[in-house]
């Protein structure tokens, strides 16, 4: 279906990058932002916060499952959770694209889109400030989000005391449901991803696809947890389990974790990753900032990282879907 | 030659990770280095320069030439001297590497070595401070480089003004000297890269090697000329005459070089990219900064944007030398 004239090797590096830059300069925040040798961002408090984080084209998404907008949107969305996750407030993304020279040009442009429109809903007066193009086999997406703090002090996963109330902002195991869809739904007799057909899809579903491929993590509330004087902090994108016992881990403790403050289904709440919430924990007696809600408590360091209602949790731990999949496929 | 064992894919991304932390951790100088979902970098003056980078194995460099060190070391230095090309200090990289399952672990920790290494030797004070590590079927290094402005404006491509001096810091063309080495004499009678033997080289063809596969770029006179008043200037990466045509657009002015003034190969020097000079144009009248050596005038725009002693540059414009290259070679 693709139009050979509109793929980037047809099109020449110059020619996408005015397409690209067409969709995303006019957001620009920065005091220099995309065009010249590098970016220049205004960090009022003296303090930058930055990371990077990469996705992969088999491993980490499907074409079949993604399009270029919600690519963009994820690849956004994803990072600016680890600058949410500091206590941060995201200020701008560089974004280095790797592409197969028969990729569409289209889906670079809309890939621009979701880049722009996740930056907009999530975390205002972010944008992308610069980026890379490269030619390559493998479609690849490394997205680098730095922000600032504003003045407060960075919300590490080490901080959590024995007596801290643990929260949670945002889903948990939403996203790992979306992907049973897919793998459910969305697969030939061969196992190989097939386009979607939200109508085939009953309500809850399709709300859990949707945070899936288009995750909205709480980014502001990671800002609004320092304030409120969050010991620990740490974006959840392995699945709860497993992150809290890195969190557990780094702060020399254990976490006790209420199966019932977890919804309907705490196994895959527990198990499932790619959510993205924010996990804190916070002085007992205070009040949680909203959008956080009471998960568990912080208890001095156990035999085991993470108790579920007061037992070891015995349920899965890592989480990396893709992992016996077949990266010719989809 | 592999052992298997030592293979990412065998040994798991926790213990790759330690690995590579291992070397890298102790040069940290964030406030919060490598190992939270963030680094924490102190950038004092309140202003962030930051840029990105992707080198792609096949288009941008082949393994049977570049060794694990090698590629570290110039994923830091062609992104250190963007940075530097701002007028700004380099205090941090945030590596993203993805790697196929069978890369051998020694060739990660070697790269972390050179990493390290080229922040010792051409930015003192910056380190890799963070990352990410996916598997993919590609193996590429995408290298965000941040840096700080110490209270200087950031200098840009489109300042220059009729008048101005126009100044090179760094080689020129010796880097292209040194790919056409690995083009004539290290490839096999298909054309495939083959293992380089430098005892068969001739002292000058040993000189051009080392800047093609370990570039040092003066990182440290990008904020030299910027406290010396330099009007603009960029990061010399696709030959000069390429990159002086985007100076002159974007300062709406001509560059006119002087082919004297470019040592003994003018066509390379002028041809050749991936050298990482910087170019610069100073105020008439003044002293340059030590390492810069006068190349030509600034002059009112004409009908074109470079020009070789007066006359039209007619030479080679583009600097792509693996574009022919079958990716599946080498």
């Amino acid at each position: 279906m693709t139009n050979h004239d509109q793929t980037v090797g047809a099109r020449g590096e110059a020619a996408v990058l005015a397409a690209i830059l067409e969709r995303l300069a006019p957001s620009s925040r920065a005091i220099i932002g995309p065009g010249d040798d590098a970016a220049v961002l205004d960090a009022p408090s003296g303090r930058v916060v930055a990371t990077v984080d990469t996705l992969v084209h088999g491993p980490d998404f499907r074409l079949a499952w993604s399009n270029g907008y919600d690519l963009g949107w994820k690849s956004a969305a994803v990072n600016l959770a680890d600058v949410a996750a500091m206590g941060a407030r995201p200020i701008a993304l560089l974004v280095a694209l790797t592409v197969p020279e028969e990729t569409p040009l289209r889906l670079l442009t809309d890939m621009a889109e979701g880049l722009r429109d996740a930056c907009a809903a999530l975390a205002p007066g972010c944008a992308v400030e610069g980026g890379d193009l490269a030619v390559s086999p493998t479609l690849t997406i490394a997205v680098t989000a730095l922000g600032v703090l504003d003045g407060a002090q960075p919300v590490l996963r080490s901080g959590a005391r024995p007596g801290d109330v643990l929260a949670l902002a945002g889903d948990a195991g939403r996203a790992a449901a979306g992907l049973r869809v897919l793998f459910d739904s969305f697969r030939d007799a061969t196992g190989t991803p097939i386009a979607i057909d939200e109508s085939s899809l009953a309500p809850e579903e399709r709300w859990a696809l949707g945070a899936q491929l288009r995750p909205e993590p709480p980014i502001s509330l990671g800002a609004a947890a320092a304030r409120a004087g969050a010991t620990a902090m740490m974006d959840v994108s392995d699945g709860l389990a497993l992150d809290a016992s890195r969190m557990a881990t780094a702060s020399a403790v254990t976490l006790d974790i209420s199966a019932s403050a977890l919804g309907g289904d705490p196994a895959t709440a527990l198990a499932g990753g790619e959510d993205h919430a924010l996990l804190a924990a916070f002085p007992s007696g205070g009040t949680l900032p909203d959008g956080f809600r009471r998960i568990g408590t912080v208890r001095e360091r156990g035999e085991v990282a993470v108790l579920v209602d007061g037992a070891p949790y015995t349920g899965r731990g890592g989480w990396d879907p893709y992992r016996e999949w077949d990266a010719t496929q989809g």
